[in-house]
């Protein structure tokens, strides 16, 4: 049984660096550690070297990892976190306070996992037209911000970067922010991480909405672009349980090696952090032919059985309407929040 | 008592050609007839001379009056009656079958009389992808047409002319079609008034979020542009009402001279059509000081009256929740129709 | 001229107990300070006696004045007030922490000004469902709370009162809160006023969709109605306009008596609080018949002037949408605040 | 490895009635042409004796599957046979054309795939009301029909069936027709399948929010309950895939055999419907020890591995806020035209 099939169509792919990331690669991540127990950051710093061997363009990376944002108190605590880490990448990119900001919503509004673009825009802060009126008169500590939703080929005929370089041009923006929903390969981290980098949006990224490059090569202005995890392919899903499934056979085993008598609870998370280490012959006892399959092998499988399904499945959070809600409404404020050092709040307190 | 007042920031202004005629001007509307009673289409042609007697710029103006849309067959019927007007004013400009065609949807979808524009964009068909997928192969009949909701300055902060001239700099369309809500100065056309016109968008036209031209001049392509009045004005509504009240004293007397004993029901609409003709001193005597006044003197006195109270109120129909949706749906199929000569409904039938 | 006509199916009606005020009953309206200069609130006991003058029924109405919710200080100021104020009214009501609160929000999802009852309880925080699921075991100071929007006969068929009785009798709450949106006979309280009473809702109350009664006659427990202004009829906003017109003539007479040589500035807001006191010949004078009309047959010139022309007009803020966000906004947290001892906010901070 | 879990929480479970059925129930079907190519209907009589082999309840299953209603044309004519569907097992039930016919929406409006019930009232056609006025002076061929959106326990606090009983116990409607978003054990099925049936609805079904049962037994008048599966879990979608990609190995296997030299493409969808018959000794070479269980045990297995990661995840159609939106159009029309002898229409045409 062979599996030669054209994949150029497709491919588990994921926008998300730390997903590419293979074991020899790990030396690479810095870990900041932060105030808040259930929230940890990553930075990668992608070199040219770093470039070829990742798959993902020259620049910085950083992942910040939180728990369930329908909490209120973990999302309170992310808002800092996030506040704190775009401060970092504006002073790092040498974005000084009077530089003009553009900020565009990606995605397509009426598809509820791809809305976090366009809901966060709607909540981010707008004073451009304050400047334009009032030139220099405006208080200081405010920024110069306009932001924009260009909406998705499907439903305007138009591609999104044609839009936002087409405004760039009439407006004169210093920096862009780009927010995106994005895919990711795996399914612990959906709607449980925020990327941030300055390399900008590119072919491939996003829902699936996004053809053009967006980034300081094409626009000429640094880009900065945040991005959730928030959809998962179906053949993703499916190899992540296999994976899963054998790293629990690991765990178990192992810790009944260990002469453990007291058997774990079967819901235990454990297993989810144990690095599995089964040998040839115990996967293929437990898996057969499958467990013989290299990464890419399984995959290519996967997809040649799902592909007469279709693919126009996606796995989401069961709360996504709510949770869409939630994150665009934490990126919107800590957006607002480090661009202007004025405090400009929109709600009730 | 002296009512010299800057009126510079505010105006009684209509977006509609026949609210500016005034009765020695009558003779320059051409009416047509239709096959529904209820539906009459008025033609005027401003040229260079009549420019300024109107305050409306050079051009063709087409103006349809209906009755409530909330009703299935007149809302079957106006849908005809504006295709066919849609077609007439592409022929008139010599639009080809195979011109490119870009769709805006001016005004604000978050504010229910202004989501006109962005709510027909919505339903409007679009094939621009299909063309640049495809190239020369799409089906005969259908048209290449992409579509926008540039959004309004309070939200995003850029101006509308802006948006659309940097997208069509980059998609070069052959031809623009505008959809926007209008001001009304004008109780009794109230959603119920299509204008078309190719004469684009001008300064102070909309509901109050479009501020540059966007025209001929400005893009270099033709601009068609749809409105329709959603709003009304607070001193406009009451001048309204003093005029009706004169109207109906008017009519009241010519009828009791008439020698008419039996009263006409009050709630009878025939005074509406009725060419109001009291003496000064009649008015006077109706109205005291008020009713001395000339229209200019009375919406300035209006102006002054209702300065302190604000103007941030506006007068919609109490179902322009629904009008708005049936609107919306009339023009999208309207254009749709008119623009594809192959039939492409989105709606089950 | 006489004006004989049946005025049974129109009345230029007001929810708000204040409109419905003279001036010889102003002595009845006890005034409390809040600590917010912009914030007043009034307190009225309605009587047997009073009953029949007013056409109010008899129970307690509380108002609060204030100005621009689109102010983030404004709201939350007023949040702080409200909030006092239905522990207030909870008190009088003599009830308890553990009694089972009901909350209904009445009116129109789909119709803009009306979606104030539906908006607020799509924010309330609903604790049912714990105390069925654990017992008595929900923690200390968190309330019983289920909450309901019964919809508006047009779209359902169904009268609101029928379906809040039929879940009463099958939920057994302990007392109801219901958010409605009114009508206004003033301009000036739209969209900022809030009317907080415990005689429930009655016939004629509501933007239009409320038929029959709910209150304690009919529902058998409290009913606490909240309240807030958001439409105005037409011939009310001309009636109004038309006192304004007197007021600041009258205003303008005596302080040019007073001897004033500078002219005080047009748009000022000054001459509202100003008390009219012209003679009727004054009044003749400046308006002529219309001046010497007594407040009904004004009104009843207006209804009849107007009627033709259909009354489905009505006059809100220009901003409602955002308005109406806002408001729901602060009802929401306001009652949430209230009748939980421990805190349960919804919102990042 | 012994897999002994309280599966009392979860099941797989799946309110379709063809889902439950085994092989040898097949004979039970009853499957009936209609005119389209794409659209088959199944009939399933559940007696007393299939009610405990099934697990569903006593009464008529009519089951209508489908292709994508993203096609204009698929989903007028899914109309067309949904609508005579409706109308005969309005027949079937002896309903008059003078019962009064109550709707109901189940679900929840605020989450997407769950927003079918909700969606579709939205557009059904209401004339109670006009009844309630005009009493028997309605047009002949009207029905009296009211409607209603209980809404979830989640943010009403309250059980759908207390609501549904109370307003039936005050409204007195003859038969009730419910519409609900399923779960479905089958990724096929999704969104390509409606079931309808006179058993209502029952603990356990729905998305997740229906508790009680609303059927003939708890209200007292026939319940037609009409559902369309929108979501799979997690575990279905990994165990479904298991079972495709054996059913590939068989479906290969055999058509090597056969001496086909010409491969099939790997995307074809012959596979899907092929009988897998591979021998337990080919499976577990294929799968290893997975390959060996039983379909009960795969489901323990793949809930064990899966719990730990939450069971907070649903697959659904990527273009799932559409599926709604055209799939709730399509009900609606349908019980429009089923329930009404007039034609009734909302849409421009």
């Amino acid at each position: 049984m062979k599996h030669e099939i054209d994949l150029s169509n497709y491919e588990i792919r994921s926008d998300l660096v730390l997903d590419n990331l293979r074991e020899e690669h790990q030396k690479w991540v810095k870990e900041r550690t932060t105030e808040y127990k259930d929230i940890s950051v990553f930075e990668v710093d992608v070199d040219a070297e770093k470039e070829d061997l990742l798959g993902k363009k020259k620049g910085k990376y950083v992942t910040i990892k939180f728990e369930d944002v329908t909490d209120h108190s973990n999302r309170s605590n992310l808002m800092k976190v996030l506040t704190n880490e775009l401060k970092n990448i504006l002073e790092y990119l040498n974005i000084k306070e009077t530089a003009k900001c553009f900020i565009v919503g990606l995605g397509n509004r009426n598809s509820t996992p791809d809305a976090l673009g366009p809901k966060t825009v709607d909540q981010c802060i707008v004073t451009k037209y304050l400047f334009d009126l009032e030139g220099n008169q405006v208080e200081e500590g405010i920024r110069n911000v306009s932001c924009f939703v260009p909406g998705v080929m499907g439903s305007t005929g138009i591609e999104s970067s044609d839009v936002i370089l087409g405004i760039v041009e009439k407006t004169h923006p210093d920096f862009l922010i780009t927010i995106d929903a994005l895919a990711s390969s795996s399914i612990e981290r959906l709607s449980k991480t925020i990327q941030i980098t300055d390399t900008g949006i590119h072919p491939g990224s996003g829902v699936g909405n996004s053809r053009k490059e967006i980034s300081f090569d094409t626009i000429g202005i640094p880009v900065i672009a945040i991005g959730i995890p928030m959809v998962v392919d179906l053949p993703t899903i499916v190899n992540d349980t296999i994976h899963y499934f054998l790293k629990q056979m690991s765990y178990n085993k192992e810790n009944y090696q260990k002469g453990s008598h007291k058997l774990t609870p079967v819901t235990s998370r454990n297993y989810l952090k144990h690095e599995e280490h089964l040998t040839s012959l115990e996967k293929e006892k437990l898996l057969g032919m499958m467990g013989t399959l290299s990464e890419e092998a399984m995959k290519s499988l996967l997809f040649e059985v799902l592909a007469p399904i279709g693919f126009n499945m996606m796995v989401t959070p069961k709360e996504v309407d709510f949770v869409i809600d939630y994150l665009s409404e934490v990126v919107a404020e800590s957006i607002n929040s480090s661009l202007h050092q004025k405090s400009l709040s929109n709600k009730v307190s």
